[in-house]
């Protein structure tokens, strides 16, 4: 007898990350049968011709009445909504797991709304692009990529480790083809503020510092070239999806913004100086941190 | 009976920038013979086998003394050296331009050097990668790309427009598939200072800043992943052409160091409010003047 591990996944919003990993899983026959709940039909029509899911409803209570596994793919700004139907709706075998980019706040909204927090176990697979929608998706999005799972294991969160929960959300989290850790969400989001929010916001804020120098007349994006492009690339990315993310790790955001701010600072002074020794010296140390990430880890990206 | 535009041309500094030229010049007929100026034996002896050159030499005033056009090709902390020698050494017919990513000081350099200010016309190819030597040149680097010239043509500056020395100077760049187009130095210092420099120190900084973060136990870089890559790219490129191209522009730069200060400030002040709205808004406006840059310039990048 060849039983799906899962044999039956509730996708909650089945967009780029939602629809790779339901096609990721289909793929490797972890998964039975797979429900999307989304608000647009459009989408959710797509996504099932497509095969990425069986069936679609815009309800969650309908969607999850008789799931194992129900994945929440939604941006954070919709957390307490959908956590909020889950509260009511959610059968006692069912897990929950999440792919939201900052774990805290996915946690917070958790404990409001769940009377047993073991049953959700975050996770935040690091992939994408900046597409969205069913039609972007693909089944190899997740190919090596991290997944990083914040299990609300922590004693002081008031949080229950329930060990054949995170092992079966971690198990899912591997047949898409992601390499699975385990960390504190505090730690989590406060790394990912540095390498991946800090960045984006930064990208956000040089297209605005740009766009501001120019007039009809004088438009400096026409002199912009390659550096420019791959530098701002992520400043194509959904204004919506990061606002959520911004607020939902606000606290770490303005304290990597401030280091960013200080090594500005440091720049200028060195610039006004006229002190190449320095600035020598802060360029070299970024393209040796650099250099020496992609050496590691680029091969993976 | 056919004869190249350019019979004889000198290129001081066979790098990317420099060979690049030669290929393309040679590709398109417009030059008879090459002669390569630089420090390194190796990557001039590499240029000549690979028939970037036809000749080398260590020495400026040998390779200029029967040269019709000089392309000076090396980093902007060289030029003084590189104007010293030429001051001496120009036949009186032969024309120089340059590939400089600053103009202004590459023309404060000229003014302090040349008695003959008219011959120099002064060039700024946008192309390049983030690779160096002769190795990494190629005919096709300025296909479609602008080559922005600055003629001393400004009155108020004691220049003197020569007409024949800038179609001249402008034929030759056409000749590359270069775009070419003529501005004033100082605008397109501070247009460059936004889309091109400001990026670069950008990257440096942010770089440094993540790199800050961490320490051995806990390294933000291992959750880096393509966002990062993107934008951290020109955080690779050459150290020392970014610090003599920083000091030579440091005005402009720190001017629009501050602009994205500003933005950071803004942002910083939004996300400790909780205003989302504010974000979205910063965000969109990004998002849409980046697309729309994208859409018009970003098939010819």
């Amino acid at each position: 007898m060849s039983e799906h591990p899962i044999k039956h996944l509730a996708v909650i919003g089945v967009g780029l990350i939602g629809g790779s990993v339901a096609r990721a899983l289909k793929h490797a026959g972890f998964v039975g049968r797979v429900t999307g709940v989304g608000r647009s039909r459009e989408n959710l029509d797509r996504a099932r011709e497509l095969g990425i899911i069986d069936h679609w409803t815009h309800d969650i209570a309908e969607a999850v009445h008789d799931a194992d596994m129900v994945l929440i793919a939604v941006p954070m700004g919709a957390y307490d909504k959908v956590f909020a139907e889950l509260a009511t709706s959610l059968p006692e075998h069912a897990l929950i797991t999440d792919a939201g980019s900052t774990k805290q706040h996915a946690m917070d909204v958790a404990r409001r709304y769940l009377s047993d927090l073991s049953r959700f176990v975050p996770a935040h697979p690091i992939a994408g692009t900046e597409q969205s929608g069913a039609e972007a998706s693909f089944a190899e999005l997740f190919e090596d990529r991290l997944c990083i799972l914040t299990p609300l294991g922590d004693k002081d969160m008031g949080g229950v480790v329930d060990k054949k929960a995170i092992d079966a959300v971690e198990a899912m989290w591997m047949a898409t083809g992601s390499r699975v850790i385990q960390m504190d969400a505090a730690s989590h989001d406060d790394f990912l503020a540095s390498v991946s929010h800090l960045p984006h916001l930064a990208a956000f804020a040089l297209v605005n510092a740009v766009r501001k120098q120019g007039d009809e007349a004088h438009d400096p994006f026409q002199f912009a070239a390659g550096g420019f492009r791959d530098f701002t690339r992520i400043a194509s990315s959904s204004p919506e999806m990061w606002r959520d993310i911004a607020l939902s790790n606000s606290a770490a955001l303005v304290d990597k913004i401030s280091a960013l701010q200080t090594e500005l600072a440091d720049m200028k002074t060195a610039l006004s100086s006229g002190d190449g020794e320095r600035l020598l010296e802060t360029f070299s140390a970024a393209k040796k941190a650099r250099d020496a990430w992609l050496e590691e880890h680029g091969g993976s990206l």
